[in-house]
């Protein structure tokens, strides 16, 4: 638990995700199977409101997001949310679209890594929280669609257009976003949108192995890497070169490179505290 | 036809290259076979101004850049650009080599997608051309070559040390650029350079084939999606996020995206009209 | 020799490399062969100085960097560095890490294509030097590992969160960053991390000739490459776009541009004279 808490609650339960968390690891899991994990106006508040409770909590140090039944998520649900926004006003259709964005925004800036477990479809929002991931770790049957001109919206939403074009090039990001087109697991891998591929059905598995690891080890440096890649996309390199030496010079200050340094003498693994 | 057109003429003929426009699809071809389409001062200014007109006019919804003959382009004429350019006074050679860089941005910048069919050679500034389009739909026999250091010149002419790094990433740009050693069909498929490898004889009818379903598509989306990839390269997430959140509220309030909705609720397929 | 050449100094013999000049090529060797060409506080220091001093006296066309023995180079030495620094206070740790950035900064700011030969393995500050260089010539059995979470560091040490999404994107960067796994030469090769792959045992030979070829043909235009390649993955298209301008109007305006032409109109190869 953070010592910087304050007066705000927190939610004892969340209505449009499941949630476990067991030592360390927050698991995610969006749960309308049988609307293929479609996107509610509520999945993307809590989404949203959940991020930042773990984030400000510091009990998490990994988290997996994954997807029930036969599909990861097949994004904004068609009835509940594109009928629902055709009755909005401008200022409501902005307040919905900031809200998307800032799940993603969440996602990239929350201070564990977030590994995504894909299998079946992962298309529209679906796609891009995939996208937004640390990791994709997807299995043999999995594909990605970021289908938005498909239903008459620009394919940069929710941040897709900045961060697709860093995740596979330029000219794969444009022939994704601008047709639509289903993405299958071998042209993902190919084109380095999947992380780790595995079997098909093995996704989930291997997604919770991968967060047990990384929620295992040294947490702070994990936290501080993800936040220097996300930090560095905007940065010119001497002002990373920067930000890279004040960080190390600050773990190098911490607990568990003292740790890795003693271990390493004393021939046995090191016990890795996270800070 | 835009509502915001002024006294600017409307260029009738255009020397340097072939224009064609049928029902939305632009078809611009580089036509000097016989000299591999080399680029001359006139088909440089041609494609600048061609295009400002194009983008002025909103007839246009997908355009497609060929080459007659034995390859899309061999880049700038030795004779008619090289030995004139040695010529030059430095006013003019900033003036020409701004003018290259016009043609880039324009390609760019302009509210439709830009597919390259690339068959035979595409050097120098013809592999530009391609690297800047959105699609280079190339055959099995294309080959791509960045051959400005084989002239005494920099690899970064005309935005290719900006655009190849973050189409190819740095390390196989920085390869490209420097050497200038061709880079074929296989290769340049692996790396991210090709959008839609075709065989051999087949990039010119898969590049109408793919301008024709953009242009009966959701036009402004894929107009939309055009201006957020190139301007969300340049911008961090935070921004990037908000511009994608305003843009989708005004598609929102778009004829496409009722469109979308009032099909998918009558199992039809959506009339884009591409507002 | 520059003509912009003052009091400072020439250094008579590096301590900490081994550093060869012949006809226009700098061989760096890091040679520690009997602790993997382990780094110490004199090679980073060294490196850093070298490098700043071949900037400023214009001899060298291209630079090696190379490693004895077994391997191209195991990181910092766990002894003489991450011992030592445990001991240090803020503001050494702080010009510590200072001092392994400015070595990065120099390799990518340096008007001479630095060409990493990569053997064995490239692990921790290795790896970095390595993916830093404008070339990776790895052989068959070269395997890269960016450990730093390993030893309780962040992935983002000496510019790495910067660099390694712009070679290989986002979602590779993450992975090798954050879980400091090896990457063999196959998958390096199919992310983009190598340039030139040989034969096991090949790639010393292969950098040279490679930084020969270089050293051989327009060295000023290699250069602007270079530079322009590193300063435009800072700058937006519309910037980047004039700065090839003015940099192709100076570089027409010089010694390689005039001898190309010349020499392509006599029928014989060109004499480069780097100018």
């Amino acid at each position: 638990m953070s010592p910087f808490t304050g007066s705000a609650a927190r939610t004892s339960r969340w209505e449009h995700l499941r949630v476990d968390l067991a030592d360390g690891v927050a698991t995610v899991t969006l749960a309308r199977p049988d609307k293929l994990n479609a996107l509610t106006f509520g999945a993307y508040a809590d989404l949203r409101d959940l991020l930042a409770e773990l984030a400000r909590e510091r009990a998490v140090r990994a988290l997996v997001l994954a997807g029930e039944g036969r599909g990861f998520c097949s994004g904004g649900d068609v009835d509940e949310i594109i009928g629902a926004t055709l009755a909005m006003d401008t200022a409501e259709l902005l307040d919905f679209n900031r809200m998307t964005g800032q799940v993603v925004r969440a996602i990239r800036e929350c201070p564990f890594p977030v590994v995504a477990a894909v299998h079946g479809v992962a298309a529209g929002a679906g796609a891009v929280l995939a996208l937004a991931a640390d990791f994709r770790v997807a299995d043999a049957g999995a594909r990605f669609a970021f289908l938005f001109t498909r239903v008459g919206l620009s394919g940069g939403d929710m941040g897709a257009a900045y961060l697709l074009p860093r995740v596979v090039g330029l000219g794969h990001a444009t022939r994704l976003l601008m047709l639509g087109d289903p993405v299958r697991a071998p042209e993902a891998e190919r084109i380095g949108l999947i992380s780790v591929l595995t079997d098909e059905g093995d996704a989930d598995e291997a997604a919770r192995a991968l967060a047990r690891r990384l929620a295992d080890g040294p947490a702070l440096a994990h936290a501080q890497t993800k936040a220097l890649l996300t930090a560095e996309l905007d940065m010119p390199l001497a002002a990373a070169v920067e930000l890279d030496a004040s960080t190390q010079a600050l773990l190098m200050n911490g607990e568990d490179y003292a740790e890795f340094h003693a271990a390493f003498t004393e021939k046995r693994p090191p016990k890795w505290r996270g800070r």
